[in-house]
This record gives C-alpha cells, structure tokens and sequence, in this order.
C-alpha cells in the first residue's frame, strides 16, 4: 500500500481508477485533481477519491504515485506544472491513448523525475465521459499497456504494474511506437470511420430521415460516434502519422473493394468478406467467456 | 385470420416470421419450405411452422399468402417455380434486403400473379442465422417497408401489412428505388466498411496479434462482420448501383478527412466528427426508450 496516489483528472478513467483502488485499499488516500469543481464533487461523492485540490502542484507535492489521467492535450502543461513539487522518489504514469507524442512532453518538462515516468495506456472506455460515468469494474478483465523505455526505473514500473493488477486489469509492456500502430488500427481509425460512416449517411445533417431507419447494425457500429468530438480531433492528431499509415490503407483497400464491385467481380469480394468473418469471428470467443 | 401460411425459407427472418405469427393465430396452418431437412426440423421443433415440405410448389398450393424468405439469390428461382402453383388469389410477398432486382425477378416469373406480389422487407436481423436463431419477438417496433407499384392490388398491400403488425412491426411504404438507396446508406455500406475494417486490421491474417487488443468499441463497430459472407456478398450485388453511390461518396469523404490530418487541418476535423456525434446522439434516444 502506498500513502498517497494524486489522481490528475477524474473523468471517466481517472474516476474509475480511483474507486476500484478505493476499493481495495492500494492507497491510504486518494486525491483528485482538476478545474471542474461540480466533476471534482461527483466523484468525492462517489467515493473515487477522499478530497480534491485545484491546485495541481499542492496535489502533487509528497504524493508517492501521480497518475496524469487529464485530457490529451492538457498533458503537457500537466507535467510543467508538477515537475518541481515531485519528491525524488514520485512516479508518475498518464492514462494517454497514445504514448509517442506524451513521452516527448513529458521527456522535455519532467526533468530528473522523467526515469520515474512509466507510460501506461488502459484499453477500456465508454463512450461516455466524466467522474459521473466512472465506475469502479471499468478495468477489470481490460488490458493496460504499458510502454517503459531504457531509462525507466524498474521499480517505477513495477509499482504502476501493481497499481492496474490491483484494478484487475491484465498488464503487457510493449515499445511506444508498436503501441501507438497497435491503437492506430485497433481504436483511433475506427473512430475515424465511424464518425465519417455517420457524417456521409446524415450528409451532414442531423435530422436526416435516413437516421430513422438504422438498424441494430448501425447502431452498434456508431456507438463511438457519439464520443467526445474534442477528445477524439486530439487523440487522432497526436497520433497523427500512425492514423495517416493504417488510414491510407484502409481507404486504398475499400477504394480496391469498390472497383471490385463496379467490375462484378464477386468472387474478390466474397473472399475478402469470408476472411473478414472468419477473423471477427474469433473475437467473439474471449467476450462469451466474460 | 388466414387459412394456410406458406414461409419459403426459415432461416432467422421466415423461422422468426413462423413464431411471430403462431403466436397470435394470424394463419390457421404455416407451412414451412426449404432444402435443409435439419433447419425445417429445428423450425418444426420450435413451433415456427406447423409441417414442412421441401416440394416448394406443393407447398404454395392453396396458400393463401406464401411468404419468400429464402436468400436473395433464391428468390428468383422460387418465383418461378410456384408461379404455376399459385391460386389466382395467392398474395406474395418477400423480404429481400434490396427491392428493385427482386421486382425485376418477380415481373419476369410470376405472371398473371405479378399484381398480388407485395415487395417486403423487414429492417430487423442479427448476425446469426438459421431457424436456431429464430425468436418471435424480431420484429416487434422494428420497421417493416413495403415497396407496392402502381399495378399492385391494394388487397394484396393490406393482407401483408397486417401481417406485419402481428409481429408487432410498424409498416411504412416507400418507392422501391428510395428503399434501395436508404438501404445502401443505413445497411449495405455499413456492412462493407465493418467486413473492410476488419481485413485491414487483421491484414488478411485472421490470428493477427493485433485483434487481441481490441477493446469494446472495436468489436461493436465490426460485430456485423460477423454475417454470412454468402449472403451479404449477394446482398451488395443485388443492389450494386446503390452501394456504389453512397460507397464513393464514403470513399471521397475520407480521403478528404485524411487529407485534413495530413495538413493538420484540426478544424475542419473537429467539425466533422462534432457533427456526427451530434447526429449520432439523437439516435441513441428511441433506442433508450425500448
């Protein structure tokens, strides 16, 4: 157990951290960081964290563990302002769906601590946000990256192991870059699409009839539509070359899937949908087992 | 109340028709056809049929209503077989994802019949298929669109229109071709872009390591490239024209969008993907009301 976790935005993922360590007692106080003061309420209520302070650094100062669950894009400014309050033996760990462009920012503002800086990426989500969607069995059974590079100190790492286990997540180390084209395919062009598969059938307009007759189909395929349009333009630029790689592809090979259907060539197109089932089909069998 | 009920074809839609409509006596007697004995003898088992027959003229015999339900490729073929067997007050109807090559078919085979053919389709389904997968409760509060022409008789229209409301469905009609375009929108590119997603992140390895790390929003995005690849390869055949349409429109929009994250244009995404949560979010309001 440690003393003292500062949890710097309680959203959905800062939110859900803290009351599933609340709940088995990994730290013997929990404080949460952020501007909003009605989200900073709701998650007190809760019981995600036991008190808040707007103040970041006065947060941050004597805290054995700092995890950086913010926005994106306020991550940056997050580790300048941190940096002179941390105690020499803090570690700090951020929750950013792309590591890469974090490294970077928190390489040039964290100083002697950057060693103590263990990247981390927990892959669970809703589309929902805020310490009001938090919940504390987010992580359980999820898998958490984490992306530690020569400098970081083991025991930095192991400790940031510790915290997520304790959620009951499943934790891999993996290099920044396999994790960012890992998330490019896995999650950010899929958001992509789906924004653009909505965008193109509502043709811009958000009472289109068309919306009307959706099916379960495209229901289920939409559903990350509707999260947050400023996260998603944030994640999608910081891990802007990765997205661009594996979105060029996927735009080639549907350009590729169209000519074909233009050219009746069914038989290309029957192949490329049975190889596409048989490999969605598989990852239906870890979900029925939980 | 009918007499005899014939449901050619008891897959998920006929077999989910059978128990739909058993259940509330809109047919004295459902007769059930198709070629697998295994299928019609789960149907039978179910309670979605009363007998079966795999002679399909036979069967249509005397029928006071013969429902096509088989797959789109079928249809065809079944037209022609019991045009002959038809009483001269049979209705006809069928529930073919795509309406205006169905049409086609129907004008060439049915004949004298042609004016009792009520072109159907039921905006309901799932990813499974086969009478094992059948449930009476598919169809209740989803839509039901019929695409009757001018010659069609306004009896047949009624008779078919109720028996979609005993499922519980509500009807709409609509000309075949705006059918054939919303379902290229709302369905047909949909499933494209999901079974091309996929092969793109499996990169035609269906035991890539990436699939492993794919998180909720992945496999809901892609859970209707799970589908018969048989039947949806048929499905964007049939209604090519369509598919191309609202495929390169897709098509053009994304290279757009990419190319805005190529010239960090973060505006322009940003309000693209605004507007589609925007739009996506008014669909998640019936659905939360049932």
């Amino acid at each position: 157990m440690i003393e003292r976790l500062a949890i710097v935005g309680v959203g959905l993922i800062g939110g859900s951290l803290g009351l599933a360590l609340k709940e088995n007692g990994f730290a013997k106080t929990i404080v949460g960081v952020g501007r909003g003061i009605s989200n900073l309420k709701t998650a007190l209520e809760k019981g995600a964290i036991d008190f808040f302070d707007t103040d970041v650094a006065r947060a941050c100062t004597d805290a054995d563990l700092v995890v950086v669950a913010s926005a994106l894009s306020a991550s940056g400014e997050v580790f300048k302002n941190i940096a002179d309050a941390l105690s020499d033996k803090a570690v700090i760990t951020d929750v950013g769906s792309v590591k890469q462009s974090i490294i970077e920012e928190a390489r040039l503002s964290l100083g002697s601590s950057f060693p103590r800086f263990v990247p981390g990426h927990p892959i669970a989500g809703t589309e929902k946000s805020g310490a009001a969607a938090a919940f504390g069995e987010l992580f359980l059974d999820h898998k958490v990256v984490l992306t530690p590079l020569s400098e970081t100190e083991d025991s930095a790492v192991r400790l940031v192991e510790e915290m997520w286990v304790a959620t009951g997540a499943r934790v891999r180390r993996m290099a920044p870059k396999a994790h960012d084209e890992l998330l490019a395919a896995t999650s950010h062009l899929p958001h992509v699409v789906a924004y653009n598969l909505v965008d193109v059938i509502a043709n811009g307009d958000s009472v289109s009839p068309f919306l009307e007759f959706t099916g379960g189909g495209f229901r289920d395929l939409t559903r990350i539509a509707e999260s947050s349009a400023e996260m998603w333009t944030e994640i999608v630029f910081a891990n802007r070359e990765e997205v661009l790689v594996i979105g060029r592809r996927f735009e080639k090979a549907l350009s590729r899937l169209l000519d074909a259907l233009e050219d009746q060539d069914c038989e290309a197109i029957h192949s490329l949908f049975q190889r596409a089932q048989s490999a969605r089909k598989k990852l239906s069998v870890p979900e029925s087992n939980g």
